[in-house]
């Protein structure tokens, strides 16, 4: 199955956006075994436009387009898309009262100009836009001009996400499921934390070998800090090599996994305190915040986390944490024994069940030979022994941040939450 | 000038990893002028790459790739690219000095396979990396064989974002910007903050259009909080025509404008208050640490930002910022009042001049019809009676967070850095 996507809009071009469609539908996608090809962005032009989805459809089974089909000047897809294909629009009745219930609902008159947005090319499928006026197009050309002796589906999405997302989600992907009922495409991903893409490959890769004789398909995919194994297959075994994967996956990597598929570590971790009925403090030098910023993007962490310090000088980390300024002057703020005490100040100015804390130096000045940039120590205090580990992460600041926070979270995920696992 | 960017990688099809090569490089090269005019995204398979690479020749005069240089299996551009164009390849001396010196200075062993990233094409220039192994490389193609009468430059940027984008703007951007000197292309933007896309376009649009018609090109980009007027022009008279329309667009959006092309709020920010040896503190609920993650992520911030304190909890408002209980009790955490002694709180404990403090309801659920999900009190306390705002950012919980800093980070703009703008 051979599947394109063509994301449009001049704002693309000229890197005004970050087109997060591509990997939010490629992701989609992937995970029922439509994987997308090849992916091209044009500007928003009628001819760059025709000339891109033509070329997609001389070689794909699927297409799916983004962008360019709202009511303004520059939104092209569908006129072009039906230029191309010599097909007829017509005003479609239903689309064209949902427009006009959608401004009625509001309060707000109706421009003139969206009714445009009506029109649709002979033989669509109309896909509801539950929030917004453009309606998702859905094509089957068959046969296929562009490409001998085989027919495709071709399906128009709009440009804002969150229209684009639910219509993708709800009418979409059933459309396709439908299509190619016989995809019986299984996938699942494993997420692990501070073990290498290497160390990981070689762990469980000569183990999970024959079951890839057997048609496993088996991925790697590595972050800072972080590697996902992607475990999929097709066909009428697939749910059961998949399973076996995963037994095997699990039983080799054991504690590193952190979770499935899309559960983030930050998810992970305020799911299992707030389970628990546990709590978190922070104490945050060179991570600046960035602990707390991820907790934080996680709905209900305000039943989770108490407080968070952001401790940027020595004097916060004394005043507001209670650091001893003796242990400072003879260790440095980045040091253990500096890191011991953010922790267990933060435990106690809180009154968390856990608390965090992180000191280093993140660059880019400021090392020494004995603490040279990237040197951080990463504390946890509970009901039990504080732990300090030192780590050596030696990237540009951004990535140091990022890697820094994994480790922390990891460090409290391990000790705290699964000592068995 | 055509221009063509081509992204390799398979994670990139699988929707593992986000691609923002796209936005920073299309970004980059319409800021000179070379707006690109198509970008593919493809696996790292040697067909793939190879099909890409000959299609984008055959329509354009630069073409820029990005993956593929490292030295594992999946590193195919280097020997696909050369392959195609019939070039022998051969070790560059140079190159594998530069590699070598790389393991030695961080006392690793170098793995033989690393040796491949030396491996140079016939004709080809190599683009240093500073950050890590695997060189760039530049071909000039005369003829282009794959298009008539034509010339190419093809450019190959390794995949690793804090490889490519220093080797981009130092190595890559000098090459095109020789290639193609008769550019003559100027872009200036100016970005605001808190002032609407429609009403930008509303106050400055009908006083360009003298100069529109002279041949400047205006666009307007929207984020949210945010609005980028970027001003470009090309030809002899550009320089003029950019710098006219820039003190147009001063004259009318004065203090809106935080700054110009790549400056971000918070590096504005910190550049600002470590001139004026100034200092900042911060408390914050429902950004739940963004603003100090934001500010961190400047290098120099240590210097200007002494305390950030994540109050989530109402006991941490009282604990660690001393807001009154009462006050909470009486008029709700997410209060003016409350936000108030908050940033009062962080000035004091904290001894910084400024202090920011923010307090609201980031959702999903929380609201109620006097303070509805989206409410949020933002306060700045420093030599000067305290200010605190209202607003209503009815964003999803993302959004929320980014535009709500994006007032707070003005807030403290706009009334202590700048008084008069």
């Amino acid at each position: 199955m051979i599947v394109e996507l063509i994301n449009t809009g001049s704002e693309l071009m000229l890197g005004r956006v970050l087109n997060t469609h591509q990997q939010w539908l490629c992701r989609r996608l992937a995970d029922v075994g439509a994987v997308v090809t090849r992916q091209i962005a044009v500007p928003d032009t009628a001819d760059a436009i025709t000339a891109a989805v033509r070329e997609s459809l001389s070689r794909a089974d699927l297409v799916v387009t983004t962008g360019g089909l709202g009511p303004t000047s520059d939104d092209l897809t569908r006129q072009a898309i039906a230029d191309m294909l010599g097909l007829a629009l017509h005003e479609e009745r239903s689309v064209a009262e949902r427009i006009e219930n959608y401004f009625k609902a509001r309060n707000r008159p109706m421009p003139p100009s969206t009714r445009i947005q009506a029109m649709v090319p002979k033989g669509a499928i109309v896909l509801i836009n539950q929030n917004g006026t453009a309606p998702g197009l859905a094509l089957r050309i068959e046969p296929n001009p562009f490409r001998q002796a085989t027919q495709a589906l071709l399906i128009m999405l709009p440009g804002p996400p969150r229209e684009l997302r639910p219509m993708f989600t709800e009418s979409a992907l059933p459309l396709i499921k439908s299509h190619w009922s016989d995809l019986n495409f299984v996938c699942r991903t494993l997420r692990s934390a501070e073990i290498g893409e290497s160390v990981v490959e070689e762990t469980i890769g000569p183990l999970l070998a024959p079951l890839v004789s057997r048609g496993l398909e088996l991925g790697y995919c590595a972050r800072p800090g972080r590697v996902d194994v992607r475990m999929a297959a097709r066909g009428p075994g697939a749910g059961s090599l998949v399973a076996q994967a995963e037994t095997v996956t699990r039983s080799q990597l054991g504690g590193c996994i952190y979770g499935a598929d899309d559960d983030d570590m930050e998810t992970v971790i305020v799911r299992a305190l707030s389970e628990r009925r546990e709590t978190l403090a922070l104490a945050e030098s060179c991570t600046g915040g960035l602990i707390a910023h991820s907790i934080t993007n996680v709905p209900g962490a305000s039943a989770v986390l108490l407080a968070g310090i952001v401790c940027y000088s020595n004097d916060s980390k004394i005043r507001l944490l209670g650091v001893d300024p003796d242990i400072i002057a003879q260790h440095g703020a980045v040091s253990e024994a500096c890191c011991r005490q953010m922790a267990e100040g933060a435990l106690k100015v809180s009154g968390a069940t856990f608390a965090l804390a992180v000191t280093g130096i993140a660059g880019p000045s400021g090392g020494t030979p004995q603490k040279p940039v990237g040197t951080v120590f990463i504390g946890l205090a509970g009901p039990f022994q504080t732990v300090v580990e030192r780590r050596h992460n030696p990237f540009d600041r951004e990535t140091f941040k990022q890697v820094t926070v994994n480790q922390a979270l990891n460090l409290l995920r391990r000790n705290a939450l699964c000592p068995n696992g």
